[in-house]
């Protein structure tokens, strides 16, 4: 998506040679223009696939994910990443992901009846590095018995392992920009 | 706001005299037409008041700032509840907020670049309870220079006495639906 990667290269500050910070489209100021172009490229994408619900997971990938919601005018639902006062364990799928940003391992969870066998799902999120998050969800997904459409991914780090492996176990997974290289000053896309 | 009342009935779960769990419609799964009418709801509210941003709060109060975002085309920021390893404490704003529903204290930060002197802000939250949440983001407001247009709430909990003491302090604050008792299987409004 040409529109994303000429944002990331007008915005995006190369930390290191593995992260780059995306604070002004993606993960604090969010661009309601840009991020809605995003959404409707998802469902572009996923149009012949029956979608019923998007999965994504708090807090950066929820305005991309409404945005595919809103066009395809399905609910959208994301993971939480941890137990609050009104949550109920005993009636939730939890995942451990560690999370390669944050540097620490977070518990995600779903609640069941927002995910049954007759759902078709397509997971929505902001960043793929290690694939950690999208596995997490995928492993809720298949033990909800529904249907796992595909993964959307606005930004992939295609020098990291993420979105390679889980299309290597069988799942299509579309990045709307792959990053192939960091380095400060230097950012190259596929 | 009718249609959120009428949502409110039908999904609330009353946990108590003073938690209602709505998970189905703001915390957990999101309904995108409901969301998009709220939005547009508050746009509507504050038309006439040059809104130049919309500041949140991770997570549940994203997709309606979104939505209000979309109908105003302006930016959306939703403050973060910790520090990830992309972020830089030196260039941000942070204050600490108890909360209601989650029982603990989160430390709340906005990047400086994101509010300016020049901004008029609309906060807009999925709840108030005690309103510590929305006197931190206003804290952080007027530590920034930028002029505090107002709060937009989806859902007021008036028996607690956030809405009405910020109120008082001089905000205007417009709640789309304002609940005034709660008991198992009776949610009374306003």
């Amino acid at each position: 998506m040409e529109l994303l990667k000429q944002r990331i290269r007008e915005v995006g500050t190369v930390l290191s040679n593995e992260v780059i910070k995306l604070d002004a489209i993606l993960n604090h100021a969010v661009d309601p223009a840009l991020t809605t172009a995003m959404g409707r490229e998802f469902t572009r994408l996923f149009r012949e696939d029956n979608v019923t619900k998007i999965l994504t997971i708090e807090s950066s990938g929820i305005p991309i994910a409404f945005a595919a919601a809103q066009d395809l005018n399905v609910p959208m639902v994301f993971a939480r990443r941890k137990k609050s006062l009104n949550s109920d364990t005993s009636e939730t799928y939890s995942e451990r992901v560690p999370s390669f940003t944050k540097g620490y391992v977070t518990d995600i969870m779903v609640s069941r009846e927002f995910l049954t066998a007759e759902d078709r799902i397509l997971v929505i999120d902001d960043f793929i590095a290690n694939g950690d998050a999208a596995r997490g969800l995928i492993r809720i997904i298949r033990r909800s018995g529904a249907h796992l459409v595909g993964v959307g991914i606005a930004v992939e780090k295609s020098f990291q392992a993420g979105g390679r492996t889980i299309r290597e176990s069988g799942v299509r997974v579309e990045s709307l920009a792959k990053i192939t290289s960091l380095a400060p000053g230097r950012i190259e896309f596929e």
